[in-house]
């Protein structure tokens, strides 16, 4: 297709999608921003806006303490119970609390406490380096072998000794996608536990922990959700194995009667024990509006055009980026594709920065040598699609990026 | 005193308050309200309410994933520089991040892992419940002994089998503050380290770890310094201490280039390798703007303000609270007394609920019998307080406080 056509083509899709109206659910500040991040921090719900402002001025500044009883002791079950909606669990199995660090560093340390009899920790490279870190930190402090293996021999890898399988279901990099069930499954058959990294698929890609029976995951919400910058992340724990696993964080909202003021510790019974402390409740209260976005939008709907979107940028990749020296680094099977999609390219930190000061888009870099475009799809265009990558032609074709440093100068 | 003459003494001392113009720096909704619960969620800062509207609509709806840079990623060191002031540390000894618990949780690992030969975890009984909860996880976890001991027997149980000696500076029943300096030179005495919990002192109690050598503190935001409900905790590591301690969580923000995205944790250097995860932005920043308003009044002020008004309530008890059933279960002499004053009655749970909901005053009761009585200094004013306690007066007296449940029938 020439360029008159790929616009013309964009503009029809934008005309034709289903999902149009929910574009101005967020605020748009500056309608000439390309904003191709939402994987890294997703776009700010107007209702959020609202919201924030009575729960500061009202429920705080009026109400004060007795808001706890009237609006905050149940919000992390309340906004557990709508995100179990989009993956595939039942409303007592998912709560929001904490970072996700903190959620994976607590699943991890209940799954291998459970598995006493097993050394190994299996996980893939393609796992976010940050729970490859807390992985590390698990093995050391309880005398574990941490396995981190190419993406395509986590089956060959499994074994008896295996405690824990853990893997992000949408690889950060590459978009990849893991084939869920079928890794779960392989997992339980030789004993072994499996927690999923669901941050770069919940509200993108659709999920079904409990057709696959999985054991644990945990999940951003600043991302797809939409839940604003260091939103606290969510924990699944299926329900038959709630009462089994043991938080090592024994913290008083994980506590039995928390306010019976006992001096020993009591789980609570069902998914609260895996709470720590007091819930950060400006944070925690901006995550559900943007999870009612997504609800009333529908995930199959969602996942739709994510992928057409996806696809569109592949497209383009071809017509004009691969003209120009950026590799795609995503898979070309929308099932194993994710809502974003990786290009690399050996300027691509200083493209990247060009992208962002010069032409108004944001997208983002990862080292060493790509760039990730993400659609968030209640919120992304595909006319946007279209100008992101001509954006970009232009800024490799004119040279404009040569004036940022280079990645090895540019980052310390 | 008679009332007419306890009033007068009350508006007087309102008319002589240096801090008096700092109650129009909160939302004050409803005039006739008397709030003595900020020991529990202090009142809302005005300027916390436009910096909120800020962060949201410009700095998350209009920079979104900019903000990091521009904004955010300096914050939990820019907070703990600032809370540093509060309590006698270093500006890079201070950071916050995670809840009071979690914190705590990562501290006590930190220090108990430091101090391998040694089997002794020592508290009193006047900790917070939710402290000791963690100490039993972690005693269980790490294989130690938890010694619970009463207030005054904390010297005697210190040994050459103390790992860590964990106290609540200031008590959150009885207001009893802890003589911070003779213990923590009586602990590193026999070589233990101490880990002071400073959730009811910051902000309201003078507090000088330097002077005192401490080890570790932790510490709660949403009390008297006004964060908001849930809002992030600090910690605090001496500077020497640092690099000796790990953190068991290891968290991608407490990694050394967590842009690097290198599969290898290393620690970062000096405070903020005790991050773990991504913080909550927006609790966060809400925190800054009441720890301004503490250091822009000062603690020499703040202290003198509301030993003032804790005497005053003991007055009052002396004058009226006594006579009608109530005891006192706060020291009398003031160098040993946070900034609440706890009165304990057989009937304290209805009498609160009575409070509460007839008579629009905010305490807060405590199981089993007691009711605290918790001046803020910046937003209470001697007036509140009297009349606080005529409408107890008024609740007992007439008997109203019959009509709700008992504590046992009450609460499940």
């Amino acid at each position: 297709m020439r360029r008159k056509e790929l616009l013309d083509y964009a503009r029809q899709m934008d005309r034709e999608d289903p999902l149009a109206a929910f574009r101005q659910e967020f605020a748009i500040e500056d309608p000439d921003l390309i904003y191709l991040d939402g994987n890294s921090l997703g776009r700010l719900p107007t209702r959020t806006s609202a919201k924030l402002r009575e729960l500061v001025d009202v429920q705080w500044g009026d109400r004060l303490v007795r808001g706890w009883g009237e609006h905050w002791i149940g919000l992390p079950q309340r906004v557990g119970a709508k995100i179990a909606q989009l993956i595939g669990a039942s409303e007592d199995e998912v709560l929001v609390c904490d970072s996700t660090s903190v959620n994976f560093y607590k699943l991890t340390m209940a799954a291998l406490d459970a598995q006493a009899g097993r050394d190994q920790i299996l996980t893939d490279s393609a796992n976010f380096p940050s729970d490859i870190y807390l992985l590390q930190g698990c093995a050391k402090q309880l005398g574990r072998h941490l396995e981190i293996v190419e993406p395509g021999s986590v089956l060959d890898a499994l074994g008896s000794r295996t405690a824990l399988l853990t893997l992000s279901h949408t690889s950060f990099k590459s978009g990849y996608v893991h084939p869920m069930l079928k890794l779960t499954q392989a997992a339980a058959e030789v004993g072994a536990v499996t927690l999923w990294d669901l941050s770069h698929s919940v509200g993108a890609v659709p999920v079904d922990l409990g057709a696959c029976r999985a054991e644990l995951a945990v999940g951003c919400t600043y991302k797809y959700l939409h839940g604003g910058p260091g939103a606290p992340a969510f924990l699944y724990v299926r329900r038959d194995l709630q009462e089994r696993l043991s938080n090592p964080i024994w913290g008083w909202f994980g506590q039995k009667e928390p306010f019976a003021f006992g001096l020993d510790y009591a789980p609570a019974d069902g998914i609260r024990r895996f709470m720590a402390g007091t819930p950060p409740i400006l944070s925690l209260a901006a995550v559900e509006s943007g999870v009612d976005l997504i609800l009333e939008a529908g995930m199959d709907a969602i996942r739709r055009k994510s992928v057409l979107q996806t696809q569109f940028l592949i497209d383009l990749w071809e017509a004009i980026l691969e003209t120009i020296g950026f590799t795609l680094n995503s898979p070309r099977d929308p099932d194993f594709r994710g809502s974003h999609v990786s290009f690399g390219h050996s300027d691509a930190f200083q493209i990247d920065q060009a992208l962002i000061r010069d032409m108004n888009v944001v997208p983002d870099f990862r080292a060493p040598d790509s760039i990730r475009f993400g659609v968030a799809p209640l919120s992304t265009t595909f006319e946007e699609i279209v100008h992101a990558v001509g954006r970009t032609e232009e800024v490799v074709r004119t040279g404009i990026y040569r004036q940022y440093p280079t990645l090895r100068t540019g980052v310390t």
